[in-house]
């Protein structure tokens, strides 16, 4: 009976197949050990002379890190062993002999693993990223199916662009250009008209020639919008939704953590409420450790960090100078130059892990904010249609999932917080 | 306090305060119907003349269509409601009226409304299909979470082509060329290696100058891959998956379909196991309604319509001519000139929904598969390198999401199933 590891508490004292790879090997005279690892776990198979075919044993001997092999034996509980189960061997079967597998136990530089991503998704600290990823995005779903949001994602190919063009990669589409979404905000606001909760998650795209730790060229953002919700009601919104991802990673993910070596009490504090901070002052407190930023301009990673480094939970800061933001933001009417947006600082000086706020909902100053940020009104007609037809107040985030992996993994840089990374210069594999 | 048309029943008795849109009006001298949608649902508020404000009943008569109300009153139950809950208004505030709504009551033209999608989205048809949609998905995704697959999705920009390249979008990636990825297989066979079972589910791309009721531009597929299953622990799989999406849609679903008008006697049915036909099989049945069919060709929609017209559970077609099969499917040792892919064909003529099979795991075989298709290996060394480097049997398929929600919904057009669908001459809005 062909099982997995992770499975295998449910079969102690029965005769199971493990399929999987060789993780590391061990022989002292009539007993060899064998590690495997089927992606489910990891599961130490002892071979003794004599309880298990004779060629197994000799077979053994042919056995290479990440050789491919069925093992048939009897699962034992083993409190000393990492998963608390072995096996007692009775059987090899070797599907495949590696040679020269590329990535050895010695250290790597980044650039060669990069290479190899096909292979090093396969290493334990890598297994461990990529299982938190996958808890991360199914908490996030949780949260908004749980809330009676309905999803609606967005084109990925879209006639115009959100916030200028010069990061945008294009197409041809037929007879027509078209271009990759940077995001599915102004989708999401026709969708909330219709369902009044709703959220879009998917891929999107900048072509920006920079190589940071914070970008990726291809990335996964989450845009819920809620109809008649206003800058304040989507605080509320988003720091429950930060809270909801943090704790279910700690209560599902904590093995993985664990092999990360996640300080997790820098996580543990992580609830709701969340500090909120006007833009003039967070502005204020980098100018006493930053005196040469200027009043109005946009935080730099630096700045960020003076401000993360302030509070050991997120923080949002709101009412950033109208000047600085998306055409679409809604300016406060209480003080003009204000737009409503409200961003979230990650702790730790992980930086802006979601960019949202209120939207214009007036058509003759979207109108005019259009013409300010030099966008053709053509490209916007359906958009504004939202402010001919049942105008209303509407409120939305989005959460990039890349950065929100990093900061929960604890890791220093973006590129390994996906399966693939694109980044310039880099595309393969 | 501002709440939900969906969560009415926990407010009985109680004064609260709807946000929504008009969706009708109704007048007879001293009371007023007015039928408010908010996206969650849709409530009958009933202002007469003495129990409400005296300016929201003078107000009452500006409403049309579409135009956006917050209403605050009593919610009372009334059986005879659609909802079960009626709203005994107190005060209407008018927050925008609207006119000339582009879409009224009578019959509009398919191009029309899809010109209007960001409006057309509101209506109550397309509100049930994209109901159904958001269920299918996360359906989909609970099927895999609870069954311990890690979701790790491909990469949208790939250098290198999965099934040819006439149907790739291409665009400038920096100094190289990238093409959209029209599948993310590839990928999630490098992943299963790590983590054994896991899953993508993303949008993909062909560019097809085709204007079918099934076939997008732009499409959602979920590809599942199981590091050592072989094609037939893939049917087991893919029927299961079945079933689980269907049965679920028909509970949490009902009133959507019911709005669709959905025959559902024909879902129910759609339990394990499904019949299972080699190809051979399957021609012969094409072969007497349409003698025209060439054995050894691939099925067109009308042969796939009479294979399904034969039962009423979804059927598996196996064994396809390897002629005609992608480059990465293994041949069955036992006959060889048949590929050991198996395809879903959908009940009531819907067609193929699942598209998958078996993997080649042998080095020097999909090298010579490789030439064959005229495929430069150079793009796929890292590939190759899964069957270098603990080489495994492997099995997986795609799912296309749209095509699921068409069948289940039962439309005659994939255009329905998407919120903002991109088709051969169609980007907007």
């Amino acid at each position: 009976m062909r099982v997995y590891i992770s499975d295998l508490s449910k079969y102690v004292g029965q005769t199971v197949e493990l399929r999987g790879w060789v993780y590391n090997t061990r022989s002292s005279g009539k007993v060899k050990f064998l590690q495997v690892r089927d992606g489910t776990g990891f599961c130490q198979c002892i071979f003794f002379r004599g309880e298990c075919d004779e060629s197994s044993f000799t077979e053994f001997e042919k056995l290479t890190q990440e050789s491919t092999v069925y093992v048939t034996g009897v699962v034992r509980a083993e409190p000393r062993s990492p998963g608390g189960y072995e096996l007692g061997a009775k059987n090899l079967e070797i599907k495949h002999i590696t040679e020269n597998y590329p990535i050895t136990p010695k250290e790597h530089g980044t650039d060669f693993l990069m290479s190899q991503r096909h292979l090093w998704l396969r290493s334990k600290n890598q297994h461990a990223i990529m299982r938190v990823r996958s808890e991360i995005i199914s908490a996030i779903r949780s949260f908004f199916d749980g809330r009676g949001f309905t999803l609606m994602d967005a084109p990925i190919f879209t006639p115009n662009a959100c916030e200028g063009t010069s990061t945008l990669f294009e197409t041809q589409y037929f007879d027509d250009k078209a271009y990759l979404s940077q995001s599915g905000q102004l989708y999401a606001e026709a969708c909330a008209a219709a369902h009044g909760k709703v959220y879009c998650f998917g891929p999107t795209f900048r072509a920006e020639k920079s190589k940071t730790r914070r970008h990726l060229i291809e990335f996964w953002m989450v845009e819920p919008e809620v109809a008649f919700n206003d800058m304040y009601d989507n605080m509320d919104l988003a720091e429950q939704f930060v809270e909801y991802i943090v704790q279910r990673v700690l209560t599902n993910r904590a093995d993985e953590l664990k092999v990360l070596e996640r300080d997790v009490e820098k996580l543990k504090p992580i609830k709701t409420p969340f500090p909120r901070l006007h833009y003039k002052e967070a502005a204020e407190i980098i100018k006493k450790e930053n005196p040469e930023f200027i009043i109005g301009d946009d935080f730099g990673a630096p700045d960020e960090t003076i401000i993360s480094s302030k509070f050991d939970k997120p923080v949002f800061v709101h009412h950033y100078p109208s000047a600085i933001k998306a055409f679409y933001m809604k300016r406060d009417p209480k003080e003009p130059e204000s737009a409503m947006g409200c961003d979230l600082l990650a702790t730790e000086g992980y930086g802006e892990v979601i960019g949202g706020g209120q939207r214009e909902d007036n058509l003759d100053l979207l109108l005019e904010r259009l013409k300010e940020h030099g966008l053709k009104q053509e490209f916007f007609e359906w958009y504004l249609d939202l402010r001919r037809y049942g105008a209303f107040q509407s409120a939305g985030f989005g959460l990039g999932l890349e950065r929100t992996v990093a900061w929960i993994c604890g890791l220093p840089h973006i590129r390994e917080t996906i399966p693939f990374p694109r980044m310039y210069g880099r595309m393969y594999p």
